[in-house]
Protein backbone atom coordinates (compact mmCIF):
# COMPACT_ATOMS: atom_id res chain seq x y z
CA UNK A 1 0.00 0.00 0.00
CA UNK A 2 1.26 3.49 -0.86
CA UNK A 3 1.09 6.22 2.01
CA UNK A 4 2.06 10.13 2.30
CA UNK A 5 3.04 10.83 5.63
CA UNK A 6 1.89 14.14 6.42
CA UNK A 7 2.22 16.86 9.19
CA UNK A 8 0.74 20.01 10.15
CA UNK A 9 1.02 21.91 13.76
CA UNK A 10 2.61 18.94 15.53
CA UNK A 11 -0.23 16.59 14.43
CA UNK A 12 0.92 13.57 12.18
CA UNK A 13 -1.03 11.70 9.43
CA UNK A 14 -0.41 8.81 7.20
CA UNK A 15 -2.84 9.31 4.25
CA UNK A 16 -3.87 6.67 2.31
CA UNK A 17 -4.98 7.21 -1.41
CA UNK A 18 -8.21 4.83 -1.85
CA UNK A 19 -8.98 5.54 -5.15
CA UNK A 20 -6.26 4.63 -7.13
CA UNK A 21 -5.35 1.22 -4.71
CA UNK A 22 -7.96 -0.72 -2.62
CA UNK A 23 -6.54 -1.29 0.53
CA UNK A 24 -7.87 -3.92 3.21
CA UNK A 25 -7.83 -2.02 6.44
CA UNK A 26 -9.79 -3.04 9.27
CA UNK A 27 -9.45 -2.10 12.77
CA UNK A 28 -6.08 -4.39 13.41
CA UNK A 29 -4.13 -3.43 10.09
CA UNK A 30 -4.57 0.71 11.62
CA UNK A 31 -3.71 -0.12 14.90
CA UNK A 32 -0.74 -2.18 14.20
CA UNK A 33 0.43 0.78 11.36
CA UNK A 34 -0.10 3.17 13.94
CA UNK A 35 2.95 1.73 16.60
CA UNK A 36 5.65 4.20 15.79
CA UNK A 37 8.56 1.77 16.22
CA UNK A 38 7.00 -1.95 14.40
CA UNK A 39 4.76 0.58 11.99
CA UNK A 40 4.11 4.06 10.83
CA UNK A 41 2.98 5.83 13.11
CA UNK A 42 0.71 9.00 13.52
CA UNK A 43 -2.12 10.38 15.30
CA UNK A 44 -4.40 9.84 12.73
CA UNK A 45 -5.19 7.88 9.62
CA UNK A 46 -6.92 9.72 6.81
CA UNK A 47 -8.53 7.30 3.93
CA UNK A 48 -9.68 9.07 0.98
CA UNK A 49 -12.20 7.20 -1.12
CA UNK A 50 -14.67 8.07 -3.75
CA UNK A 51 -17.88 9.73 -2.41
CA UNK A 52 -21.09 8.85 -1.83
CA UNK A 53 -22.81 11.79 -2.01
CA UNK A 54 -23.46 14.17 -5.06
CA UNK A 55 -21.47 17.15 -4.99
CA UNK A 56 -18.64 16.02 -3.12
CA UNK A 57 -15.36 15.62 -4.78
CA UNK A 58 -14.12 13.06 -2.55
CA UNK A 59 -15.07 11.19 0.77
CA UNK A 60 -12.61 10.69 3.71
CA UNK A 61 -12.70 8.85 6.80
CA UNK A 62 -10.68 9.23 9.86
CA UNK A 63 -8.66 6.68 12.43
CA UNK A 64 -7.34 7.02 15.40
CA UNK A 65 -4.33 4.98 16.57
CA UNK A 66 -6.52 2.27 18.50
CA UNK A 67 -8.36 1.75 15.16
CA UNK A 68 -11.79 3.40 16.24
CA UNK A 69 -13.19 5.89 13.29
CA UNK A 70 -13.54 9.41 14.23
CA UNK A 71 -14.76 12.87 13.61
CA UNK A 72 -12.74 15.18 11.48
CA UNK A 73 -10.40 17.67 12.75
CA UNK A 74 -8.83 20.68 11.24
CA UNK A 75 -5.61 19.69 10.92
CA UNK A 76 -6.90 16.43 8.99
CA UNK A 77 -8.62 17.87 6.32
CA UNK A 78 -5.86 20.17 5.54
CA UNK A 79 -3.50 17.42 4.89
CA UNK A 80 -5.86 15.55 3.17
CA UNK A 81 -6.59 18.26 0.94
CA UNK A 82 -2.67 19.29 0.56
CA UNK A 83 -2.48 15.56 -0.51
CA UNK A 84 -5.18 15.72 -3.37
CA UNK A 85 -3.66 18.72 -4.83
CA UNK A 86 0.16 17.80 -4.66
CA UNK A 87 -1.05 13.98 -6.59
CA UNK A 88 -2.87 15.85 -8.79
CA UNK A 89 -6.49 14.54 -8.08
CA UNK A 90 -7.44 17.67 -7.39
CA UNK A 91 -9.97 19.05 -9.85
CA UNK A 92 -8.74 22.82 -8.91
CA UNK A 93 -8.07 25.11 -6.03
CA UNK A 94 -11.47 24.06 -4.43
CA UNK A 95 -12.54 20.53 -3.08
CA UNK A 96 -15.52 19.85 -1.88
CA UNK A 97 -14.91 17.18 0.39
CA UNK A 98 -16.90 14.51 2.43
CA UNK A 99 -16.99 13.03 5.72
CA UNK A 100 -19.80 11.58 7.40
CA UNK A 101 -22.58 12.94 5.11
CA UNK A 102 -21.18 16.47 5.38
CA UNK A 103 -19.51 18.06 3.26
CA UNK A 104 -16.38 20.56 4.04
CA UNK A 105 -15.13 23.33 1.52
CA UNK A 106 -11.23 24.06 1.30
CA UNK A 107 -9.57 26.10 -0.89
CA UNK A 108 -5.43 25.95 -1.80
CA UNK A 109 -4.01 29.29 -0.98
CA UNK A 110 -0.72 30.58 -3.47
CA UNK A 111 2.11 30.04 -0.72
CA UNK A 112 0.71 26.23 -0.37
CA UNK A 113 -1.62 26.30 2.82
CA UNK A 114 -5.34 25.58 3.16
CA UNK A 115 -8.05 27.38 4.00
CA UNK A 116 -11.14 25.37 5.47
CA UNK A 117 -14.68 26.07 6.03
CA UNK A 118 -15.19 25.48 9.63
CA UNK A 119 -19.41 26.20 8.76
CA UNK A 120 -21.11 29.02 10.87
CA UNK A 121 -20.63 29.22 14.65
CA UNK A 122 -23.60 28.54 16.94
CA UNK A 123 -23.95 31.14 20.12
CA UNK A 124 -27.71 29.85 21.03
CA UNK A 125 -26.79 28.48 24.60
CA UNK A 126 -29.03 25.23 24.48
CA UNK A 127 -27.42 24.83 20.75
CA UNK A 128 -23.38 25.01 23.04
CA UNK A 129 -24.98 23.04 25.16
CA UNK A 130 -24.47 25.80 28.04
CA UNK A 131 -27.12 26.44 31.38
CA UNK A 132 -27.99 29.69 31.24
CA UNK A 133 -31.04 32.00 30.88
CA UNK A 134 -30.38 33.75 27.35
CA UNK A 135 -27.78 34.13 25.41
CA UNK A 136 -25.01 36.86 26.66
CA UNK A 137 -21.65 37.93 25.14
CA UNK A 138 -20.75 37.06 28.70
CA UNK A 139 -21.32 34.73 30.99
CA UNK A 140 -20.00 34.01 34.75
CA UNK A 141 -18.82 31.20 36.42
CA UNK A 142 -17.78 30.38 39.79
CA UNK A 143 -14.25 28.74 40.40
CA UNK A 144 -11.75 27.92 42.63
CA UNK A 145 -9.81 31.38 41.52
CA UNK A 146 -13.36 33.30 41.77
CA UNK A 147 -15.95 34.31 39.35
CA UNK A 148 -14.73 33.93 35.61
CA UNK A 149 -16.02 36.01 32.95
CA UNK A 150 -16.10 33.49 29.65
CA UNK A 151 -17.66 33.45 26.32
CA UNK A 152 -19.66 30.24 24.85
CA UNK A 153 -19.55 29.36 21.30
CA UNK A 154 -20.51 26.09 19.55
CA UNK A 155 -17.89 25.29 16.58
CA UNK A 156 -19.71 21.58 15.96
CA UNK A 157 -18.19 21.23 19.81
CA UNK A 158 -18.67 23.53 23.07
CA UNK A 159 -15.84 26.04 23.37
CA UNK A 160 -15.61 28.37 26.50
CA UNK A 161 -13.10 31.09 25.79
CA UNK A 162 -11.29 33.39 28.76
CA UNK A 163 -9.48 36.52 28.33
CA UNK A 164 -5.94 36.27 30.02
CA UNK A 165 -3.66 39.51 29.83
CA UNK A 166 -0.44 37.11 29.24
CA UNK A 167 -1.23 33.42 28.31
CA UNK A 168 1.99 32.26 29.43
CA UNK A 169 1.11 32.64 32.81
CA UNK A 170 -2.42 32.24 32.26
CA UNK A 171 -3.72 29.16 34.92
CA UNK A 172 -4.71 26.52 32.22
CA UNK A 173 -3.63 23.20 34.18
CA UNK A 174 -6.02 24.57 37.49
CA UNK A 175 -8.62 26.43 35.67
CA UNK A 176 -8.79 24.20 32.52
CA UNK A 177 -10.20 21.00 33.61
CA UNK A 178 -12.65 23.10 36.76
CA UNK A 179 -13.89 24.78 33.60
CA UNK A 180 -14.48 21.37 31.24
CA UNK A 181 -16.64 19.81 33.45
CA UNK A 182 -18.05 23.18 35.08
CA UNK A 183 -22.17 21.79 35.98
CA UNK A 184 -23.26 24.37 33.60
CA UNK A 185 -21.59 22.59 30.25
CA UNK A 186 -23.66 19.45 30.49
CA UNK A 187 -21.65 18.00 27.91
CA UNK A 188 -18.15 19.48 29.44
CA UNK A 189 -16.17 21.84 27.46
CA UNK A 190 -13.22 23.01 25.93
CA UNK A 191 -11.10 25.93 27.28
CA UNK A 192 -9.33 28.70 25.40
CA UNK A 193 -7.25 31.01 27.36
CA UNK A 194 -6.54 34.24 25.15
CA UNK A 195 -4.24 37.25 24.99
CA UNK A 196 -5.12 39.64 22.80
CA UNK A 197 -1.65 41.06 21.36
CA UNK A 198 -3.11 43.47 18.61
CA UNK A 199 -6.94 43.81 16.59
CA UNK A 200 -5.41 41.34 14.09
CA UNK A 201 -3.51 39.13 16.40
CA UNK A 202 -4.06 36.49 19.54
CA UNK A 203 -2.14 34.07 21.08
CA UNK A 204 -4.32 31.26 22.64
CA UNK A 205 -3.53 27.66 24.67
CA UNK A 206 -6.26 25.24 25.00
CA UNK A 207 -7.16 23.07 27.49
CA UNK A 208 -9.58 20.32 25.08
CA UNK A 209 -12.09 18.27 26.80
CA UNK A 210 -11.10 14.95 27.68
CA UNK A 211 -7.49 15.17 26.43
CA UNK A 212 -5.89 18.56 28.42
CA UNK A 213 -3.53 20.88 26.70
CA UNK A 214 -3.06 20.29 23.04
CA UNK A 215 -0.60 22.26 21.05
CA UNK A 216 -3.05 23.07 17.84
CA UNK A 217 -6.88 22.92 18.55
CA UNK A 218 -8.63 24.48 15.49
CA UNK A 219 -11.75 24.78 16.48
CA UNK A 220 -10.81 26.90 19.46
CA UNK A 221 -9.21 29.34 17.41
CA UNK A 222 -12.25 29.57 15.23
CA UNK A 223 -14.04 30.07 18.81
CA UNK A 224 -11.71 33.00 20.09
CA UNK A 225 -11.49 34.98 17.21
CA UNK A 226 -15.71 34.76 17.44
CA UNK A 227 -15.86 35.26 21.16
CA UNK A 228 -13.35 38.39 20.48
CA UNK A 229 -15.04 39.97 17.50
CA UNK A 230 -18.39 39.55 18.95
CA UNK A 231 -16.89 41.76 22.30
CA UNK A 232 -15.54 44.24 19.39
CA UNK A 233 -11.87 43.57 20.29
CA UNK A 234 -10.35 41.67 16.99
CA UNK A 235 -10.63 42.42 13.06
CA UNK A 236 -12.30 39.92 11.03
CA UNK A 237 -8.60 38.75 9.80
CA UNK A 238 -7.28 36.99 12.80
CA UNK A 239 -3.60 35.28 13.45
CA UNK A 240 -3.92 32.91 16.30
CA UNK A 241 -0.72 31.92 17.77
CA UNK A 242 -0.92 28.47 18.90
CA UNK A 243 1.94 26.52 21.25
CA UNK A 244 2.32 24.15 17.54
CA UNK A 245 2.31 26.91 15.16
CA UNK A 246 0.03 29.47 13.60
CA UNK A 247 -3.59 29.65 11.94
CA UNK A 248 -5.55 32.46 10.20
CA UNK A 249 -8.84 32.68 11.49
CA UNK A 250 -11.37 34.40 8.86
CA UNK A 251 -14.81 35.50 10.27
CA UNK A 252 -16.97 38.32 8.35
CA UNK A 253 -19.66 38.29 11.48
CA UNK A 254 -22.80 36.60 12.72
CA UNK A 255 -24.43 34.11 10.28
CA UNK A 256 -21.40 33.72 8.09
CA UNK A 257 -19.15 30.80 8.53
CA UNK A 258 -15.71 31.05 9.93
CA UNK A 259 -12.55 30.01 7.68
CA UNK A 260 -9.40 28.54 9.03
CA UNK A 261 -6.37 28.86 7.37
CA UNK A 262 -3.13 26.44 8.15
CA UNK A 263 0.04 25.21 6.71
CA UNK A 264 -0.23 21.12 5.28
CA UNK A 265 3.15 19.41 5.17
CA UNK A 266 4.17 16.25 3.13
CA UNK A 267 7.17 14.50 5.30
CA UNK A 268 7.66 11.39 3.45
CA UNK A 269 6.33 9.10 0.95
CA UNK A 270 5.79 5.56 1.41
CA UNK A 271 5.38 2.04 0.68
CA UNK A 272 4.03 -0.61 3.36
CA UNK A 273 2.94 -4.40 2.68
CA UNK A 274 -0.25 -5.15 4.51
CA UNK A 275 -1.11 -8.57 5.77
CA UNK A 276 -4.22 -10.01 4.83
CA UNK A 277 -6.40 -11.56 1.63
CA UNK A 278 -6.01 -7.93 -0.19
CA UNK A 279 -2.86 -6.35 0.82
CA UNK A 280 -1.86 -4.50 -2.48
CA UNK B 1 16.61 10.48 -0.35
CA UNK B 2 15.58 6.96 -0.07
CA UNK B 3 15.52 4.88 2.81
CA UNK B 4 13.88 1.65 4.44
CA UNK B 5 12.21 1.56 7.81
CA UNK B 6 13.34 -1.90 10.06
CA UNK B 7 12.94 -3.45 13.04
CA UNK B 8 13.95 -5.61 15.43
CA UNK B 9 12.63 -6.88 18.52
CA UNK B 10 11.42 -3.74 19.24
CA UNK B 11 14.15 -1.58 18.33
CA UNK B 12 13.26 0.60 15.23
CA UNK B 13 15.74 1.56 12.36
CA UNK B 14 15.67 3.61 9.47
CA UNK B 15 18.19 1.89 6.96
CA UNK B 16 20.27 4.50 4.48
CA UNK B 17 21.88 2.84 1.25
CA UNK B 18 24.78 5.35 0.60
CA UNK B 19 26.40 2.99 -1.53
CA UNK B 20 24.10 3.82 -4.13
CA UNK B 21 22.76 7.13 -3.45
CA UNK B 22 25.15 10.14 -1.71
CA UNK B 23 22.71 11.85 0.65
CA UNK B 24 23.64 14.69 2.75
CA UNK B 25 23.52 14.19 6.75
CA UNK B 26 24.48 16.20 8.86
CA UNK B 27 23.10 16.25 12.61
CA UNK B 28 20.78 18.41 12.57
CA UNK B 29 19.35 16.63 10.01
CA UNK B 30 19.73 13.47 11.23
CA UNK B 31 17.72 14.82 14.44
CA UNK B 32 14.93 16.36 11.91
CA UNK B 33 14.55 12.60 10.60
CA UNK B 34 14.50 11.33 13.71
CA UNK B 35 11.50 13.16 15.00
CA UNK B 36 8.23 10.63 15.60
CA UNK B 37 5.82 13.21 13.94
CA UNK B 38 7.81 15.87 11.81
CA UNK B 39 10.25 13.11 11.15
CA UNK B 40 10.49 9.04 10.17
CA UNK B 41 11.04 8.33 13.70
CA UNK B 42 13.79 5.62 14.65
CA UNK B 43 15.75 4.39 17.67
CA UNK B 44 18.83 4.52 15.25
CA UNK B 45 20.23 5.55 11.91
CA UNK B 46 22.09 2.58 10.20
CA UNK B 47 24.30 4.38 7.03
CA UNK B 48 25.34 2.07 5.04
CA UNK B 49 28.77 3.16 3.03
CA UNK B 50 31.94 1.95 0.45
CA UNK B 51 34.16 0.15 3.39
CA UNK B 52 37.03 1.54 4.38
CA UNK B 53 39.28 -1.54 4.77
CA UNK B 54 40.28 -4.54 2.40
CA UNK B 55 37.91 -7.77 3.05
CA UNK B 56 34.97 -5.67 4.00
CA UNK B 57 31.95 -6.20 2.05
CA UNK B 58 30.71 -2.94 3.63
CA UNK B 59 31.09 -0.13 6.30
CA UNK B 60 28.69 1.01 8.65
CA UNK B 61 28.23 4.53 10.67
CA UNK B 62 25.41 4.23 13.53
CA UNK B 63 23.39 7.63 14.51
CA UNK B 64 21.35 8.08 17.96
CA UNK B 65 18.01 10.01 17.63
CA UNK B 66 20.41 12.96 18.63
CA UNK B 67 22.18 13.34 15.56
CA UNK B 68 25.86 11.64 17.62
CA UNK B 69 27.57 8.73 16.22
CA UNK B 70 27.83 5.66 18.10
CA UNK B 71 28.82 2.31 18.72
CA UNK B 72 26.90 -0.58 17.00
CA UNK B 73 24.38 -2.85 18.06
CA UNK B 74 23.44 -6.33 17.69
CA UNK B 75 19.87 -5.51 16.26
CA UNK B 76 20.69 -2.58 14.12
CA UNK B 77 23.88 -4.84 12.16
CA UNK B 78 21.19 -7.88 11.83
CA UNK B 79 18.94 -4.94 10.35
CA UNK B 80 21.93 -3.71 8.03
CA UNK B 81 22.64 -7.35 7.01
CA UNK B 82 19.09 -7.72 6.07
CA UNK B 83 18.36 -4.89 4.30
CA UNK B 84 21.78 -5.47 2.13
CA UNK B 85 20.60 -9.24 1.33
CA UNK B 86 17.12 -7.94 0.55
CA UNK B 87 18.65 -5.55 -2.10
CA UNK B 88 20.34 -7.77 -3.82
CA UNK B 89 23.63 -6.03 -2.73
CA UNK B 90 25.00 -9.05 -0.78
CA UNK B 91 27.65 -10.99 -2.29
CA UNK B 92 26.54 -14.11 -0.34
CA UNK B 93 25.04 -14.88 2.61
CA UNK B 94 27.67 -13.89 4.62
CA UNK B 95 29.00 -10.54 4.90
CA UNK B 96 31.66 -8.46 6.42
CA UNK B 97 30.72 -5.57 8.33
CA UNK B 98 32.93 -2.96 9.20
CA UNK B 99 32.44 -0.81 11.87
CA UNK B 100 34.97 1.71 13.71
CA UNK B 101 37.76 -0.09 12.01
CA UNK B 102 36.28 -3.40 13.35
CA UNK B 103 34.51 -6.00 11.07
CA UNK B 104 31.70 -7.87 12.26
CA UNK B 105 30.80 -10.99 9.83
CA UNK B 106 27.34 -12.08 9.82
CA UNK B 107 25.08 -14.67 7.82
CA UNK B 108 21.86 -15.09 6.62
CA UNK B 109 20.04 -17.98 8.07
CA UNK B 110 17.32 -19.94 5.56
CA UNK B 111 14.20 -18.71 7.59
CA UNK B 112 15.45 -14.99 6.81
CA UNK B 113 16.81 -14.40 10.48
CA UNK B 114 20.49 -13.08 10.93
CA UNK B 115 22.80 -14.86 12.98
CA UNK B 116 26.15 -11.95 13.99
CA UNK B 117 29.51 -13.00 14.95
CA UNK B 118 29.74 -11.06 18.45
CA UNK B 119 33.45 -11.46 19.15
CA UNK B 120 34.51 -13.66 21.76
CA UNK B 121 33.86 -13.28 25.90
CA UNK B 122 36.38 -12.05 27.97
CA UNK B 123 36.81 -12.88 31.10
CA UNK B 124 40.08 -11.96 33.39
CA UNK B 125 38.37 -8.94 36.07
CA UNK B 126 40.64 -6.44 34.40
CA UNK B 127 39.70 -6.74 30.98
CA UNK B 128 35.75 -6.41 32.32
CA UNK B 129 36.78 -4.40 34.50
CA UNK B 130 35.51 -5.83 38.03
CA UNK B 131 37.78 -5.51 41.21
CA UNK B 132 39.26 -9.14 42.23
CA UNK B 133 41.79 -10.74 43.02
CA UNK B 134 42.01 -13.32 40.26
CA UNK B 135 39.32 -14.88 37.93
CA UNK B 136 36.44 -17.15 39.30
CA UNK B 137 33.12 -18.57 38.19
CA UNK B 138 31.41 -16.89 40.95
CA UNK B 139 31.79 -13.61 42.97
CA UNK B 140 29.80 -12.19 45.74
CA UNK B 141 28.88 -8.75 46.31
CA UNK B 142 27.37 -6.80 49.41
CA UNK B 143 23.78 -5.50 48.35
CA UNK B 144 20.73 -4.17 50.15
CA UNK B 145 19.45 -7.38 49.55
CA UNK B 146 22.35 -9.40 50.92
CA UNK B 147 25.00 -11.11 49.71
CA UNK B 148 24.31 -11.85 45.90
CA UNK B 149 26.39 -14.42 44.00
CA UNK B 150 26.86 -13.11 40.22
CA UNK B 151 29.13 -14.07 37.18
CA UNK B 152 31.23 -10.91 35.09
CA UNK B 153 31.38 -11.02 31.67
CA UNK B 154 32.49 -8.73 29.29
CA UNK B 155 30.99 -8.91 25.57
CA UNK B 156 32.94 -5.64 24.71
CA UNK B 157 30.98 -3.80 27.38
CA UNK B 158 30.56 -5.14 30.71
CA UNK B 159 28.04 -7.46 32.22
CA UNK B 160 27.30 -8.76 35.26
CA UNK B 161 24.83 -11.87 35.58
CA UNK B 162 22.67 -12.85 38.29
CA UNK B 163 21.10 -16.50 38.43
CA UNK B 164 17.05 -15.93 39.75
CA UNK B 165 14.02 -18.38 40.49
CA UNK B 166 11.69 -16.67 38.40
CA UNK B 167 12.41 -13.40 36.13
CA UNK B 168 9.33 -12.26 36.05
CA UNK B 169 9.63 -11.20 40.16
CA UNK B 170 13.32 -10.88 40.29
CA UNK B 171 14.10 -7.74 41.97
CA UNK B 172 15.14 -5.97 38.49
CA UNK B 173 14.22 -2.70 39.62
CA UNK B 174 15.90 -2.56 43.17
CA UNK B 175 19.33 -4.10 42.23
CA UNK B 176 19.74 -3.76 39.11
CA UNK B 177 20.59 0.52 39.59
CA UNK B 178 22.23 -1.17 43.19
CA UNK B 179 24.45 -3.50 40.69
CA UNK B 180 25.01 -1.16 38.30
CA UNK B 181 26.97 1.47 40.79
CA UNK B 182 28.53 -0.95 42.46
CA UNK B 183 32.21 0.14 43.35
CA UNK B 184 33.77 -3.49 42.15
CA UNK B 185 32.90 -2.37 38.80
CA UNK B 186 34.66 1.12 38.01
CA UNK B 187 32.91 1.27 34.54
CA UNK B 188 29.65 0.66 36.15
CA UNK B 189 27.92 -2.67 34.57
CA UNK B 190 25.03 -3.84 32.77
CA UNK B 191 23.19 -6.17 34.94
CA UNK B 192 21.14 -9.25 33.63
CA UNK B 193 18.50 -11.22 35.58
CA UNK B 194 18.59 -15.26 34.28
CA UNK B 195 16.13 -17.81 34.60
CA UNK B 196 17.41 -21.01 33.68
CA UNK B 197 13.93 -22.83 31.91
CA UNK B 198 16.17 -26.13 30.34
CA UNK B 199 19.75 -26.38 29.13
CA UNK B 200 18.72 -25.20 25.57
CA UNK B 201 16.09 -22.23 27.03
CA UNK B 202 16.29 -18.89 29.49
CA UNK B 203 14.21 -16.32 30.26
CA UNK B 204 16.24 -12.79 30.47
CA UNK B 205 15.89 -9.52 31.78
CA UNK B 206 18.36 -6.60 31.53
CA UNK B 207 18.97 -3.89 32.97
CA UNK B 208 21.00 -1.82 30.76
CA UNK B 209 23.72 0.82 32.53
CA UNK B 210 22.68 4.19 32.00
CA UNK B 211 19.49 3.53 30.57
CA UNK B 212 17.99 1.05 32.70
CA UNK B 213 15.36 -2.04 32.36
CA UNK B 214 15.63 -2.43 28.01
CA UNK B 215 13.40 -5.09 26.41
CA UNK B 216 15.87 -6.58 24.18
CA UNK B 217 19.81 -6.25 24.92
CA UNK B 218 21.90 -8.76 22.50
CA UNK B 219 25.23 -8.08 24.21
CA UNK B 220 23.34 -8.81 27.57
CA UNK B 221 22.00 -12.34 25.95
CA UNK B 222 25.32 -13.25 25.17
CA UNK B 223 26.87 -12.67 27.90
CA UNK B 224 24.53 -14.91 30.29
CA UNK B 225 24.61 -17.79 27.91
CA UNK B 226 28.44 -17.36 28.32
CA UNK B 227 27.91 -17.42 32.50
CA UNK B 228 25.59 -19.91 32.02
CA UNK B 229 27.44 -22.91 30.24
CA UNK B 230 30.71 -22.13 32.35
CA UNK B 231 28.83 -23.27 35.42
CA UNK B 232 27.64 -25.96 33.29
CA UNK B 233 24.26 -25.51 33.35
CA UNK B 234 23.55 -24.76 29.80
CA UNK B 235 24.14 -26.15 26.24
CA UNK B 236 26.14 -24.52 23.54
CA UNK B 237 22.64 -23.43 21.74
CA UNK B 238 20.94 -21.60 23.83
CA UNK B 239 16.68 -20.03 23.28
CA UNK B 240 17.11 -16.66 25.52
CA UNK B 241 13.62 -15.25 25.61
CA UNK B 242 14.11 -11.26 26.35
CA UNK B 243 10.77 -9.10 26.91
CA UNK B 244 11.36 -7.64 23.11
CA UNK B 245 11.43 -11.56 21.66
CA UNK B 246 13.80 -14.35 21.47
CA UNK B 247 17.23 -14.40 20.57
CA UNK B 248 19.21 -18.18 19.76
CA UNK B 249 23.10 -17.73 21.39
CA UNK B 250 25.49 -20.04 20.19
CA UNK B 251 28.89 -20.20 22.15
CA UNK B 252 31.19 -24.13 22.01
CA UNK B 253 33.01 -22.72 24.69
CA UNK B 254 36.37 -20.42 25.67
CA UNK B 255 38.56 -18.85 23.15
CA UNK B 256 35.84 -19.02 20.40
CA UNK B 257 33.38 -16.37 19.16
CA UNK B 258 29.51 -15.95 20.28
CA UNK B 259 27.23 -16.11 17.43
CA UNK B 260 23.61 -14.12 17.95
CA UNK B 261 20.56 -15.12 15.29
CA UNK B 262 17.53 -13.21 15.72
CA UNK B 263 14.57 -11.50 13.50
CA UNK B 264 15.12 -8.11 11.25
CA UNK B 265 11.84 -7.30 9.84
CA UNK B 266 11.60 -4.44 6.97
CA UNK B 267 8.66 -2.44 8.08
CA UNK B 268 7.98 0.01 5.07
CA UNK B 269 10.22 1.66 2.35
CA UNK B 270 9.92 5.52 2.02
CA UNK B 271 11.31 8.60 0.01
CA UNK B 272 11.71 11.71 1.74
CA UNK B 273 13.21 15.22 1.16
CA UNK B 274 16.11 16.34 2.57
CA UNK B 275 17.18 19.88 2.95
CA UNK B 276 20.40 21.19 2.21
CA UNK B 277 22.45 21.60 -1.01
CA UNK B 278 23.04 17.87 -1.15
CA UNK B 279 19.68 16.66 -0.40
CA UNK B 280 19.12 14.04 -2.90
Amino acid sequence: MHFTKMEALGNDFVVVDALRQRPHLPAEAVRALADRRRGIGFDQLLLAEPPAHLGADVRYRIFNADGSEVEHCGNGVRCLARFLHDSGLAPGPRLRIETEGRITETRLEDDGQVAVDMGAPALEPGRIPLRAAERAAAYRLATSRGEQEIAAVSMGNPHAVLRVDAVDTAPVAQLGPEIERHPRFPNGVNVGFMERVERGRIRLRVFERGVGETPACGTGACAAVVAGRLAGRLDATVAVELTGGTLVVHWPGEGRAVWMTGPARTVFRGEVELPGPAGR
